[in-house]
């Protein structure tokens, strides 16, 4: 184990002197509660790779005494588990064990209902972290505001507590960089959306795309592809999934195994090349 | 001037082994050729602020002999400026200047053969230093593969150089997080777009749009705005400019002047709120 701390060490060296550098933080922190109390951080912590989370928020990451995270049950959560290299013992971790995963059980089960209440209670256990002045890390997988579970907690808590939301790099650009694609070249347009939605929805949007990327494909994949297939997309679009983490892979899309698709996978219908150059 | 050097000790500490963990890219490689060269690396160096940059992009950037970025005339370039105070001495730069900003002339001015052209010398320009075993880091404000200019030299070199591609924070999550807004909530699609679009294509994406985010404003500001007020999105759009940089600024949209746009700006939609949470 080295005794040697990677955010203490982590400034500027040489070059021009900035504002910015060193510990003042430019993203803008939103304080509505004269109380003393503990600080929350959204944090950003990349797609998956220990490396690809930004040196603002490994810092933060490194001041605050409470790590807070989603997980499923039994499972560390893919959050903790790309952070987790640089987490000391004395931080206490705080997970928030979803109370349903994958597909919701059909009515009468409150699905909405249920997740409201989660969130409510989550967001309660990290504000008694917060009152008790405690900084609170809590971490998502990409960035905090772009589809992120950190929303919810952003809701409920940014306008009682000193808040600061830490962007990461999104899984959009970290598929692209793992299939080595320019995604969208000048004045093109891109689509982002979730392969739960419906069939002809996926459809319009897909036909109205100059570049698109499908989330959340787990078990919509076949749905996604059968669509891609008939707006004659097959050959452009790009598969991949766990961009970034140590169990990647990248596949042709004829060749992908529907039930076996996970929820962290992608697919990207980049731009056509610019012609100019 | 401090002697650390913060890349040298940026890896993990305690918590668990990880395969990824170190100095073992994760990041796919491509290498096609069989000389002995340089790397070439495409670095995403976030949007502004020097800390939003990822600890391997870091890396990369400290293990660099050569540092190219994209500048317009008589300028330093936002990539540069933001990665600075992290660059030693010793590092050679390489800028790349742009032969045209702005709104380019109009014919008989030949606009896409004057950029294909410099391009080319660019990629020349870092092909010299990758040949002489040299690795070469291309900085990219934001993200390199989305509207990123390192993709024209992705296009030339790739196939002939061993590249990696780092991603970064792109200016539409940054935007979202000094904005203090969840972009998009679960199955919402994001239409993210260029300001430069015709006022009719503005339109018809904007009406389609759960959320949104427009980008290049600078002189199409007014344009972008007009449709926005006629779409009835005006108490939902938000406006920054140059987000996370030293200089930067929230205004409301009706607020702001348009002669006084950057290009570094962004008007968000931010998708409804959930409302079962």
């Amino acid at each position: 184990m080295a005794s040697f701390d990677p955010v203490a060490g982590v400034e500027p060296v040489g070059g021009i002197e900035r504002v910015s550098a060193g510990s003042e933080p430019i993203v803008q922190i939103k304080s509505k509660d004269p109380e003393k109390s503990g600080r929350l951080f959204g944090l950003g912590v990349g797609p998956g790779d220990p490396e690809l989370i930004t040196v603002k928020a490994l810092r933060r990451l490194r001041e605050s005494a409470v790590i807070a995270y989603y997980a499923g049950p039994r499972k560390r959560g893919n959050a903790l588990t790309s952070v987790e290299s640089w987490l000391r013992e004395d931080q206490q971790r705080l997970p928030l064990i979803y109370p349903v995963t994958g597909r919701p059980p059909p009515p009468p089960f409150d699905y909405e209902g249920t997740m409201r209440a989660f969130y409510d209670a989550s967001a309660e256990r990290v504000a008694a972290h917060l009152r008790a002045g405690r900084d609170v890390a809590a971490l998502c997988e990409g960035d905090p505001l772009f589809y992120g579970s950190f929303m919810y907690l952003h809701d409920r808590l940014a306008d009682r507590f000193e808040t600061e939301v830490v962007p990461g790099v999104c899984s959009v650009v970290a598929s692209a960089s793992v299939l080595q694609t320019p995604l969208v070249y000048r004045d093109q347009t891109l689509s982002v959306m979730a392969g739960t939605l419906p069939e002809a929805d996926l459809e319009r949007m897909l036909a109205g795309a100059q570049a698109a990327a499908i989330m959340k494909l787990g078990s919509n994949f076949e749905k996604v592809r059968r669509v891609i297939m008939a707006l004659g997309l097959g050959d452009r679009a790009l598969y991949v999934e766990r961009a970034t983490m140590t169990n990647e892979q990248i596949r042709p899309l004829a060749e992908v195994d529907p039930a076996q698709v996970p929820y962290f996978s992608m697919i990207l219908v980049p731009g056509e090349h610019w012609q100019g150059a």
